[in-house]
Formats: C-alpha cells, structure tokens, sequence
C-alpha cells in the first residue's frame, strides 16, 4: 500500500545504471547551472536600491555605478575561477580545492558556509519568485508563505523523483527567460533613444540617512548576490561533455557575458526610470509596466522570471545533497546522507534542505529583502577560501605560466575577501551574524561527528569473530489474547530455543487463575509466567521482567517475541500493533534486549 | 537519554496506584469543571453583539432580551441535566445515555458530536483567551496565532503531566476570575447607578441589513455558547465526594446560578455602554475600560479573563482523551487511545486533539469569531440527544415522580432540539456545515473500525495453539564490515539456528573475492553468500534476496538479523544504523519476513 502511494508519488524505482550521468552540451549546461546565477537578475538590483533608497533621490544616483562594479567583480571571479576549472578537472568545489590546498579546517569552512549558502538559495529563490508572480497577481500577496512552502514541497517532491536527470526540462524556461529580458531591455533602450525618459512611475521617498561611502558600500553588498551561480559550475565539471574543462570554462565565461549584460541593462533602465524597490513590484517588472505595460511581452517576461526564481532553487536541490554525500563518506557529516534513494537521488539531503528552508521562509515571513542579509555572506567566504586555496595551488604545482595564472587567482582571493569584509560588515546587523554563528557550529558538528565515528569504529573493531557460542537464548513472549498471532509467535518462538515463556499481566488472582486454566487448555505446552499489574499495566512490567532476567545473567540477551499484524489495507494499519508499539519504544535501545517482530497477515 | 529528556519534561512516571482519583469538593469540582461554562461569559455576549450590530443601533435593542432568553434556556438544560445526574450516579455523559436509551447509532452520534465540541472548546477557548491577552496588550496582536499554538504546546504538555489530578491549581484562577468580574459588575452598576450612562465609548455603524426574527436568532445561536460546561459534570459524577449525585447536582445548579448572574451583568453592562463587538477589546474589556480604565481591577479582570479561558481548554484535555478510552475499549476507535502514558493521563488523546485544535486554529488564522460558528452545534446536539434520552429512560424505569421528570427532561430536549434547529440553521453558511459533514464522517469511521475489529478478531480466533514446529530458522544477516557489531549479530543467530548465512553485497568481483578472502580469515565458521550489487545497493538485493527464500518455501519465514548500536549519547543516535533502518522500512510489514535487532553498546 505503502509502496503503491510512493511509486505513485515519485515513479518507478530507477536501475542505478541509469545513474550514469548524461553528459552536458554547452547550451544545456547554463541551463543546468546558469539558473542560479540567472535569476539574480531579478533581485539583485532590487537589493541595490533598496540601501540606496534610504538616501532619497540623491542616492539613486550611485545606481549605475554600484552596478558597475558588480559587473566587474563578476568578470574578476569568473576569470579566477575559469582557472580552478582547468586545475580541477574533476570538480572544483571550494570544500575540495579549500582542503586540498589549505588544509581539513578550511575545507570544512567552505562546506559549512556552502551548506548555509546553499540553504539560503532556497529561500531566497522561491521568496523571489514568488514576489515575481505576486507582482502581476496581487491578489496572492496574503498567501505568500503558503505559496512558497508549497513550491519548497513541489521541489523536493520533483528532486526525489530524480529529475536531475530530466534537467533537460530547464534548458527551455533558461532561454525563454534571457530571450524575453533581452527584448524587454532593447526595446526599452530603442524606446528610451526615440522617445525620450517616460514619466516616472514612482516618487523617491524622502531621504532618511545622510548620502556615504558606507551606503554605497552597503548597496554593493546588498547587490552582491548576483553571481552565486559560478560555483555550481566549477563544482559540476565532471558534468560536460568531453572537452570536459574547456566545456566549462567556456559555459562560465558565456554565463558571465550575458549575466553582467543582463545585470547592467536592468540596473541601467531601472535608473532611467528612477524604479523604486517595492515588495509588490521588481525592477524589472518596473521596466515591464513602463515600457511595455499589460503587454504580452510584460507578461513573458514576469513569468519567466517567476520561473527562473522558483527553477533557481534547484541548484541547492543538486548541490547540498552531493556535498553533503561526500562529507558524509569522510565521516564529516551523518552516513545516512550518502544513501540514494529509490530513484538514486540523495533523499535524505534533499528532505533535509527542504525542511530547513521551508522553516526558514516560515520564520522569515516569506520575505526576499528579509532573508538576503544572510545570503551573499556564505557565496563571498567560499570565493574567498576557494581562491586562496589555488594561489596556494599554483604555489605547489608550478604548471605553464604559474605565475600569471596565480596573480589571476590571487587578484580573485583578494577581491572576493574584501567583499566578504563589506558583506559581513554592512549587513551583521541586517541578519547576517545568524550565518556568522551557523557557520562555526556546523563546523564544530562537523568535527564531533567526526570525532564520534572514528571513535565509534576503533570501539567496534574486533581481530576476528569469536567461536559463535550455540547456547539456548531465554525468549519472553508478552500474551494478551489467545489467538492465531499469539500462536505465530510462540510457534516462532519455540522454533529458535526451547527456554520459552509466555507471559501474561493480570489485575488480580482470580483473573490470573482464570487465565491459567483457559491457558492450560489452548497451550499447555508452553510454560506460562503470571505477573501481577493491578492497574492493567503491561509495558512497565515487562521491563521489570526483563531487567530482572539480565541481572541473573548479564551477559546474556533476553529476547522478547511480539506478533505484528500486518491488516489488508492501509486505513487499518493504525488500528493494530499498539501494545508491540509501546513495547518496542520502551526497549528500543536497551542493551542485552533483542526484540523480534513475527509478521500475522490478516487475509480480509 | 531518551528517558531523561522525557523525564525533564512530563516528571517522573508514577504508580497506577495514584490513579485512583481525588474526589471533589463543591468548590473545587468547580474549579475542576466550571471553567469552561465561566469562560463563555467572556465571548458570549460578545457573539451576540456580532450579529445585533448588523442592524446598527436598532439591532443593538434586543441584546437584552436575547441575553435573557440564554440566560432562560441555562436554566432549563441545568434543571434537565441535575435529573441526568440522579438517574446515571456513576457517569452520565452523552454517549452513555444516549447509547443506553436510544441504540448504538444515536450513541456514536452524540459521541461524534462531543469530541467536534472538544476539539472546538479548544480552539475557541485558547483563541479567546489569546484576544483577551491582546486587549491590553496590543502589540501581540500580530502573532497572535503563534501564541495560540504555544499555549495549545503547553496545554499539551501540562496534561502528558497528568496535571488533571493536580486540578486543584485551578481552584485560585477560578475564584479570581468570579470575584474579579463579580466586583467589576457591581462597581459598574454602582457607577451607572450614582452616575448615569458615561459617554460611549464606540458610535453604533450604520446598519447593513435589516432588523429581522432571523437576525435576532442567529443573535440567539451566537451567545448559546455560554453553556458548554455543563455536560462536564454530568460526565463527571463518579469524581465527586459522597454523596456523589448529590454533590454534582448542587455544584451544576450553582454553577448555573454564578454563570447566569454573571452572563446576564456582562450582556447588561455591555448594553448600557453601548460596548461594539471587536477583535481588539471583547465586551468584558469595554466595560472595565469604561468604568475601571486602566486601574488594577481592570488589569485583574483581563488577567483573569485570559487565563480562564485558556484553562478552559483543559476541560476537553480531560473530556475528550476519556471519551476516546471508553470508545476504544467498546472497539469504536483505534485501540491505542485507552493505553495510559508515564504519568497515567490518556496521552495519544490528549496528543491527538492537541494536534488536531492546532490546525485548527491556523486554518481559522486564530480568529474566535470564525471558529465560533463551528462550535455550538455539537453542543446542542449532545444535549438534545442526551436529554431525549432520559425521556426514554423514564418511560421504562418508573421510579417515583417519572412523570415530572419525564416533563423536565422533554422540555430540555424540546428546547435544545430547537435550539439545535436554529443553531444549525443560522450559522450553516458560517461554518457550522463543516461540523454538520464532519460528524456523520466520524460516525462512519466508528463503525468501519468496529467491523474492522470484529473481522480481525474472528480472522484471528483459533481453538487452541498447534503443536509448536521446532524446525530450524532460515536466518539472513546483512554484514558490511566485520566489526563487533557484525560478530554480535551472527553469534545471536548462530544461537537460534544452525542455518546461518551471512550476506555481503559487492560492487564488482574483485571486491567480491577480496571480502571473502578477508572474511574466511575473519569468520570461517559462517558461511558467507556474495551478492553482485554493481551500484552499491544493499536494500533492494536483500529485498529480492528475502524473497526468492520465500519463493522456495512459502510457509516458512525468513528471519533478518540485524546488529543496531546503541551509543552513549542521544546526540549520536542519528549517526548509526541507518542501514539497519533502511532494511528495517523495507521489510516492515511484508509476510513472512521476521526481523530482529540485536542492540551492540558504544562504552564512550
């Protein structure tokens, strides 16, 4: 029943020859990898007028060249890490190139800032994309967070189904989205050079805070966001098609073109129409109302931004797992996380990085420009890190023209450590010491886990398996019913030692007595212990019981057999078992107790 | 560590002996069972204002008279019920007499009818007391659905502590609310009474419909809330001193008295001062605003008011977890809500309508007026059940004075049969439809339990236990590394059966032949079967492993042993068997297939 509802949910089980990756072409990979960085398109310019704002007209000024300098630390980042990827053929995720190159403690950093990173995707992309479709329906504005929690669910529920494969499906929105924005921008450009400005559609507020270099800096935090889709690449070279490297140096450098043209073009038309950042309404639905109001095009253009927001979460759903998985076969992070699933895709992380960012959005009330202040300062330390670790790469490996391809790297670790000061600096107060505090927490989990294992598989190791000792094994089997289930079990039972007893609970003599002799009538075979529960109590007794057989025998398992009915159909499952339920929970984990679970199908 | 988690948090576990429960005093059983008939004085008035207002100032007239015509009806379902309580000393709730005198059938009903009452005593007295808390103390007015579902948390969690024999805590709240309020009254009509009407604190709005019959019902069905408590104690009988009956009656027929006075005051008040039902300020509020503002009684009152009401969902932790029991222990509900917990209260009870007035009350967004429509129609169908009931039962048990009592007890039923009538009627549309298709649901699925149970019983009736077949076990134990774990596991096998077989699944045959040769250095004595697994899966093979030795004999089991560490600390729990775990989903419930866990100790 069980299994029909999951089949139903997430498909038929996958063969894990069907893991066998499908090798990505150039125009499939940005859209694989390109989403994520893509859509910041959609709020990182928000971000910058949102700090700017706080200065009123006259800090919209600082616009344009605020964008511009995000543009070019994109090109800086793309280029220092266009490197890692010919360094690291086989996937240059900073948690790699960091503890290859700087040692276990930094590529631990990495990975807790990812996973936070990660994390914050998530939230931040559904937030978004959710503002996207509530900007031309207005009417879902209450419902944001149900709207969000209900894409989260949607994603996870399409990632179990393995759709990482099927990421082909991403490649058609990518390219809807950048077609229809690049329209939207050169017709707005044609109608700006024929026309002349349009009216405004807002007034800028007045301003609060005085005009400084802290503000601009601010906003340039704020707009940071825009390029945290370059790591995916460097982390999925294994990915592409042979050239495997060239492929993706290639795909980095295409995504960063039209990333930094697409970033500028809205930053730039946003300032041209003096766009005021608004939950209701981005930027570019800003220049969609101006330019080309109730259009169709308007119209494209917001739902594939909504889609390339909500789409853009995908990337964690791809990467947490996987970092995860491969922490987890270092013993730095819980085993479970590097089993795959039914349809080979790593459930237990992409549950897990659902339910955290689902409790997140919840906590932060569905709220992009809320959640933001958490978001770039994990992307700028992995940078960072990462960067780093290859000038100390090129330090170690002196290839071709090592230097120059160090002071590549070296101008990227430097850029990328100054913006991660500016970050954590401008946007602490905003949110950002929540990350600050995770990120040396999951790595001192990270370090006890560690620590746990290790210790854990030094207590377990044995030289060989001592002589198996073939000695009877003392078995209790709690009665309540003299029924076919309690038969299953005894039968069960007596089949595995000849030391049996059946033990029942009884309120008081005279119900013992009658017990017994009915007893002696249905099994006078098996041997039939009487314990004494005035209350009709069961669980706790036994566990007296129980406790009272090790401690004649330390040594030695006791073994309780309980019947399981297994009913017909699925409603009735809660219906039976509840006594072995108790039992079981209160023995779970109590050493020297084996319980057995013997299966009785009811055929109706 | 389990353990002492949970002891922290419920107490130690305590003797069946302290169930035997402290009678009850006068004074006490109302504090015991009072609050929940108390409590409506601080939302009934309130209800009828709600509709009265729709008609404007016109409207506002007849809450007099409809005040008075609940404060009529009180006095009849009290009289009524005092002869329940005569006739059924050891415990007349509905279900009890419903069942006794009018069949299975009108029994379910009533009982389906009470726990939808329960459930919304809950809600509506939690989301109550939450806007009583706001009144003075607005700025909690924007989560005020996380408080509601914190304080529905701690409820929870006070009654797993068994606090209802610890009841006696809620004498003091009780008596300050009743004193409190009594003296706000008075004072009030004093002032009224020396000084004239003050000045209004609200203008009336201007009508929005008519001043109609159907108005002034609905008005009518809106403040009938006030009387929810009283099926409470003649529930309740058996908990009170010698002479029980005696004792229960006097405490209702009080009860009904303080509850009348002070209903009719609160309406009466709110009249004079024009009080205008709100979200922000209920009609308590208004009063102690206008003639107390902000002085200590006013703060007493609003204290007061807001912790009677939230008590008073603790009637329903007491009354709805009982009800389960004994309908469970009749076969009408699943068995497991008549298993008491560590300190003896009814927990999956009590956990269950916990959860289940939670979603409530997010679904209802934490508005009382929302939920209100929901609620007095199970109360009234209960009462008109229960008191047609007792006309049955005087028609076949002529004790003295039947024919009087007969009288008092149809007239009961009459009027709360129309005022059922009425209530269903006026509030339908509002909500009072979910109750109506909830009920006849609840019923269904008592009876599907009830045939499920019959069914099973039979299905698992045998005349006595056959021979036992003292045949060897086919035993499977999954090994992966040969640890001490993995030499727990096979010794206890090796101890219930000489046919043992350990099993290793490998990725290609070099691993395949390196195991086995580690493995017969390790363990020769067991033999070992090497399961080609080429993605390294475990589950799926040992799924179809189990199953081709089922194929082979389908009458016999398979038994899985699987080794389960049990490590020093909770925290470290998520860390092991997580295979095991896998293993353990895979083949739950599946025939045929026995599954043991042998727990292995980490000492550090």
């Amino acid at each position: 029943m069980i299994r029909s509802l999951r089949r139903l949910a997430l498909g038929r089980a996958l063969p894990s020859s069907a893991a066998a990756e499908q090798r990505l072409t150039r125009p499939r990979a940005i859209g694989a990898f390109g989403l994520d960085a893509l859509s910041s398109v959609a709020y990182g310019p928000d971000e910058i007028l949102y700090v700017l704002i706080l200065a009123g007209s006259v800090g919209l000024r600082a616009d344009l060249p605020v964008a511009g300098a995000i543009a070019g630390l994109l090109a800086i980042v793309a280029f220092s890490y266009r490197q890692t990827i010919y360094a690291y053929p086989r996937g240059g995720g900073s948690y790699t190139v960091a503890r290859e190159n700087l040692g276990t403690g930094a590529g631990l950093l990495a990975a807790a800032a990812l996973m936070v990173d990660y994390l914050m995707t998530v939230a931040v992309s559904v937030t978004a994309g959710v503002e996207a479709i509530v900007a031309f329906a207005p009417a879902l504005g209450t419902h944001r967070v149900i709207a969000d929690v209900l894409l989260i669910a949607l994603l996870v529920l399409v990632n179990l189904r393995g759709v990482r494969e099927a990421g082909a499906a991403f490649i058609l929105p990518t390219y809807i989205f950048i077609g229809s924005l690049a329209v939207l921008i050169l017709l707005s450009l044609a109608k700006v050079l024929l026309s002349g400005v349009p009216p405004h559609l807002h007034q800028a507020p007045a301003a609060v805070e005085g005009f400084s270099v802290f503000l601009v800096l601010r906003a340039f935090a704020g707009g940071c966001t825009a390029m945290t889709g370059v790591e995916a690449i460097a982390n999925g070279v294994p990915a592409f098609e042979k050239p495997e490297s060239k492929n993706a140096a290639g795909t980095l450098i295409t995504l960063a073109l039209i990333l930094g043209a697409l970033f500028l073009g809205v930053a730039g038309l946003g300032y041209v129409i003096r766009a005021v950042p608004s939950d209701q309404a981005n930027v570019v639905a800003q220049i969609g109302q101006t330019f080309a109001p109730n259009s169709p095009l308007y119209y494209l253009v917001q739902v594939s931004v909504a889609s390339i927001l909500v789409l853009a979460a995908n990337t964690s759903f791809n990467g947490f797992p996987r970092l995860a998985a491969i922490m987890a076969e270092d013993d730095w992070f819980p085993h479970q996380f590097s089993h795959r699933g039914l349809r080979l895709a790593y459930s237990n992380g992409i549950i897990a990085i659902g339910a955290l960012a689902i409790v997140l959005v919840i906590v932060f009330g569905g709220s992009t420009h809320a959640l933001i202040p958490l978001y770039a300062v994990g992307v700028f330390l992995c940078f960072t890190l990462s960067q780093a670790g290859m000038v100390r790469h090129w330090l170690s490996d002196h290839g071709p023209r090592w230097h120059g391809k160090m002071l590549v790297n070296g101008i990227g670790a430097v850029t990328t450590a100054a913006v991660t000061v500016i970050v954590m600096a401008t946007k602490f107060l905003a949110g950002a010491w929540i990350v600050l505090l995770l990120i040396p927490l999951l790595v001192a989990m990270f370090y006890a886990i560690h620590l746990h294992y290790a210790r854990a598989k030094q207590e377990l190791s044995i030289e060989r398996l001592p002589e198996p000792r073939r000695r009877q094994q003392r078995i209790l089997v709690p009665v309540a019913f003299m029924n076919r289930a309690t038969a299953a079990a005894l039968d069960y039972a007596c089949s595995i030692s000849s030391d049996v007893t059946a033990v029942h609970f009884a309120v008081d003599d005279q119900v013992a007595q009658d017990f017994q002799q009915q007893w002696k009538r249905w099994a006078n075979d098996v041997p039939l212990l009487l314990v004494p529960s005035p209350y009709r109590e069961v669980v706790s007794p036994l566990v007296q019981l129980v406790d009272a057989r090790r401690r004649d025998a330390p040594d030695e398992p006791v073994t309780v057999v309980l019947p399981e009915v297994v009913p017909h159909h699925l409603w009735e499952q809660p219906l039976h078992n509840q006594m072995a339920t108790a039992i079981k929970l209160a023995l779970l984990g109590r050493p020297g107790v084996v319980v057995t679970s013997v299966p009785v199908r009811l055929r109706e």
